[in-house]
């Protein structure tokens, strides 16, 4: 890895490849972002929840901490991310509930509070009319649940719109053709070639093209794979009642959906989501999936029957194996992956562009990103190049 | 009314004022449609649907013989106009079923196949068995119902670009500036005014500007208001049952939902509607009308679940007091009514053409046509211009 600054390419200008691109610039790299749509994949489409500890589940430590260390970073990373931008990075300080329906909701809930508290996180149990206290939205189908105050949210595209501003002006490039290989001479990569051939030269290359980047290096290979989910966006009408204030998580017959209001108007008042759906690269929005959320939503905030349905979109999410992420090095020398988020994505922005950061530097990655090594999976190249030289 | 052709303007550039455009322009008008937004209102959202036997209510018998000589006029409207256009002009000669779910919607199918029955309609009672029999997209929820081989559709997107390129190569031309206000010196009209202030001359007008006609005469202050429908767009999917060859309207515990197929792909395979709702100008597209539409229309054709919703979006119906059209002459002299239409505005295409064609050669309109004077509404003004000048 290079130790001095030299030329990057960036490939996926999603919030990842963006605040990568950022970082990089920032430090002295020659940045050049390449993407065919900036900021228009699964980013655009994400909801936005920062949610290390609502997303927890057992048997899955080393996502809680990664997530734990990065919801932890988000404050400053937005507040930096705003000066820098000139543009409010869209962080909702607002914690969760999280709602359940049904009994057997009611017990999955109790089972991952104790689990939660187990782990020493700030989680409380509460009644559905303690619920309703908080946020008045929910209905009287909610019989209780959980507060986290710790699991807040983030408006992607004002997010988006804010690492936009702030790559422009630390100087970096964005190039809007595609990369579709990485160039290496055996031993280091040499640069990219773009969508129409030209070759772009590069001491090093990050891989942060999502659910598209297996197919940018065969060191990737199979590790990446697209998870579709549908979500919609709502906007309050005259005469609706207020959206929650908190993001709203629920169970809904064992089924899970959220909504994760935005602080500032003007691009939906509401996000609902989200379908899980393995399909390939499919971004079809089916009847059965719009159908799905708009039932459990109601179940939960049945004033959203008032509500403009304003957008409904697909996006795909990067699945690893593990559903950790893949960020590290990977293949030649010079070539990082910062990808396989899965539905993480929003809430490991800054401790990838960390990451990543630090590997250009030629130093180690923080503490819990070690786990999310992209050689975990192939156990040769990890003897090669393992623990030992992170 | 002038007998020999000049100037004149049609407000409006929908399926309505756009058939009238051509119809004037072959007989020797010179024609200007004005519409800030051609092709884009409510013939742009609409189902479809040529239907004016399963809309046949009881009490409506002028609507039905009005809707009636219409539909037989489709036909050779439709071969004409793909003609004249080198495009089809949409019509998809399937009929219609109708089908019922509970026993109250059976009982109110029975009772509409009777009042059919006693007007000589051809109209069949129908097992649910039979009418999968005819249409296997059909659920088992479907108890019976009827089969109307009568009731066509239009695709209303093929429409209104073979209107568009016959209104073009017949000479007429398209102004995308909205008219403001019909001008007159007292007796006959003079011209329109345009928004900027633009006034365009002419000997005559046809206000064919759907539901915001009432707003360009006094004399048709209140007569046309809006009436929201919400209409969805779905197109199958690789895998997914093929719909309907025939339109299905039914009955879902009261509720009247439909879907129209397209027979040419491109445009949306399956049309589902519609809401309806008198809420002002309003366009928006909410959360309970979709929730009702997708609901009602799966009970119906289950199959539609793996289908994509590739559109979601809201039209006003030009509603009339009486559910009567507005077809006729009303103000001055050489002001021409062609609004009011309704749920029936494709349907009703043809005939108003013809009478305003009529119209404007100085002759007496269609003998349906009658019952839709505007003048109906205004009985003084019916003393002076009454039957009698017809």
């Amino acid at each position: 890895m290079s130790t001095s600054p030299g030329r990057l390419v960036v490939a996926g200008a999603g919030a990842v490849g963006l605040s990568v691109a950022r970082a990089a610039a920032r430090e002295g790299w020659t940045v050049t972002v390449c993407d065919p749509a900036p900021g228009s994949g699964a980013s655009w489409v994400a909801g936005g929840m920062l949610a290390p500890v609502t997303e927890a589940w057992p048997g899955e430590e080393d996502l809680l901490a990664l997530g734990l260390d990065s919801v932890a970073r988000w404050p400053e990373f937005a507040a930096r991310l705003s000066a820098d931008a000139g543009a409010d990075a869209g962080l909702h300080e607002q914690g969760t509930v999280v709602a359940a329906t049904g009994s057997g909701d009611r017990a999955e809930l109790t089972a991952l509070a104790g689990y939660l508290t187990s782990l020493g996180r700030d989680v409380e149990q509460l009644t559905g009319r303690e619920l309703r206290r908080l946020e008045p939205a929910l209905g009287p189908e909610v019989r209780g649940g959980l507060s986290v105050p710790g699991d807040p949210s983030v408006d992607n595209r004002r997010l988006l719109a804010a690492l936009r501003a702030a790559v422009d002006r630390a100087g970096a490039t964005v190039d809007e053709r595609a990369v579709e290989q990485v160039c290496d001479d055996g031993a280091r990569v040499t640069g990219v070639r773009l969508a129409g051939g030209t070759v772009l030269a590069a001491d090093a290359v990050v891989l942060a093209a999502g659910a598209y980047s297996s197919a940018l290096h065969p060191s990737l290979d199979g590790l990446v794979r697209p998870v579709k989910g549908e979500i919609l966006r709502l906007t309050r009408r005259a005469g609706a009642l207020p959206p929650p204030s908190r993001t709203v998580r629920a169970l809904v017959d064992g089924r899970p959906v959220y909504a994760v209001p935005r602080a500032v108007p003007g691009y939906g008042d509401l996000v609902v989501g989200a379908t899980t759906a393995e399909n390939g690269f499919d971004t079809d929005v089916t009847v059965g999936g719009v159908r799905d959320l708009l039932r459990d939503a109601e179940r939960v905030l049945p004033g959203i029957g008032e509500y403009a349905l304003t957008e409904a979109a697909a996006g795909l999410r990067p699945g690893s194996r593990d559903n950790l992420p893949l960020i590290g090095r990977t293949g030649p020398e010079g070539l990082v992956a910062a990808t396989g988020h899965g539905r993480n994505g929003m809430l490991l922005v800054p401790v990838t562009a960390a990451a990543v950061a630090a590997l250009l530097r030629g130093e180690d990655v923080p503490e819990p990103v070690r786990a999310a090594d992209p050689r975990r999976f192939t156990p040769a190249a990890a003897g090669a190049h393992g623990k030992g030289d992170r």
